[in-house]
């Protein structure tokens, strides 16, 4: 029997290397992503292009309003996403993040019987971010652990983080090793609607440096004019 | 400054009670409840209601499909809701249900610089729920502060279960000397759309149990008609 796997899928090139990898590892691929208020909805067309194209079991789009409680570039439009890296945890991080997504996965886990969960997070990049240093995961895996019938039952759940000690250019390396189509995928924390990047935000910075150090072709579509104002 | 305290609040008596307790401790309270596709939507109007009479800084009702999801007879219409006690854990069983609730709350506490979340889990009713007991709890609370900008800047986060360890009827008198109001509360797992118990399913036992045992009149308002059948 294949074994099944929930796996977070932003549309991100993150999580869409670390569905290959688990695709590659002969999962059975549950994908999984929310709308959760994101100024980037270009974001959930690319998880539905990259989940057809790796031919997940699943695709769940789940509905959650976390716009409601704010305090985020990312949800919030009066905070202004940055266009120069900041210092200590940036304004795009989304309280508890990481947490709630990683809760939800593990109850699409449990009911079906699935017990791996895939997270593209990154702990080099992203270290501004404590819901994706190795600390946190592991203590959600142990908390997973104590909260679900399969773990009291004795079945171990666990928390896959494969690019959690990569570097940029090892990510997008090991994604097209495995026929990753990165110009699917949307970084960019102000993509305009058809998932063109601003090429300018720290994602985008990071993004372009990581095919540049891969030595691989920047496949990222660019959007030519200026982003709209209310973006910036 | 007052303290602030994000309460998960159901419209069920525990979390009622949990709330005039985190109030009586001079908490600032914000409550919050999810419409997360449950059958019981009375629950909801029952929240609001509660909400208002505790006068609570702020209540927001967080909306999240885990119907999509499936696995229980609280979101799943396929499953009936069981009218006798049964071995384990119970069909009502919400996957991960405290753990996506404590992390959204968790969420809102970070933007709110709350430090406490109240839960009105249950380990002496509820046991057949894996998520309500003490050691799910801790193990949330150890990952809590590990998942946030708070936690890392070492602003103690703590999960409150002051109805843990008490009896049904231990809480409903603890509730009564708060002031309150029961008949507000919905319980029954399939309560009418005006909140009216059917008076027969586990929930309604247990709680007609508790008033009993706490030799308090029974103020639950049971539907007179037989309950649709499709909730059966």
């Amino acid at each position: 029997m294949t074994k099944k796997a929930v796996v977070l899928l932003s549309g991100g090139m993150d999580s869409a290397t670390t569905l290959a990898i688990a695709k590659h590892a002969g999962f059975d691929c549950y994908a999984l992503s929310f709308r959760y208020g994101q100024r980037h909805s270009a974001e959930l067309h690319a998880a539905a292009r990259i989940a057809a194209q790796q031919q997940v079991a699943a695709h769940r789009i789940i509905d959650l309003d976390l716009a409601g409680i704010g305090g985020s570039a990312l949800t919030d439009p009066s905070i202004a996403v940055p266009e120069s890296p900041s210092e200590g945890i940036p304004v795009t991080y989304v309280p508890a993040r990481n947490t709630v997504f990683l809760s939800i996965a593990l109850a699409w886990a449990e009911v079906l019987s699935a017990q791996h969960i895939f997270i593209g997070v990154n702990a080099v990049d992203y270290s501004g971010y404590p819901d994706c240093r190795p600390e946190f995961i592991s203590a959600f895996e142990r908390m997973a652990n104590l909260a679900t019938k399969a773990g009291i039952e004795g079945q171990h759940l666990t928390i896959e983080t494969p690019l959690i000690q990569m570097r940029k250019a090892d990510i997008i390396k090991t994604g097209i090793a495995l026929g990753v189509d990165y110009s699917q995928t949307v970084t960019c924390y102000q993509a305009d609607e058809s998932g063109r990047a601003c090429g300018r935000c720290d994602a985008c910075r990071l993004r372009a440096e990581g095919f540049a150090l891969a030595g691989a072709p920047d496949t990222t579509r660019y959007a030519t004019s200026e982003p709209d104002s209310t973006d910036r």
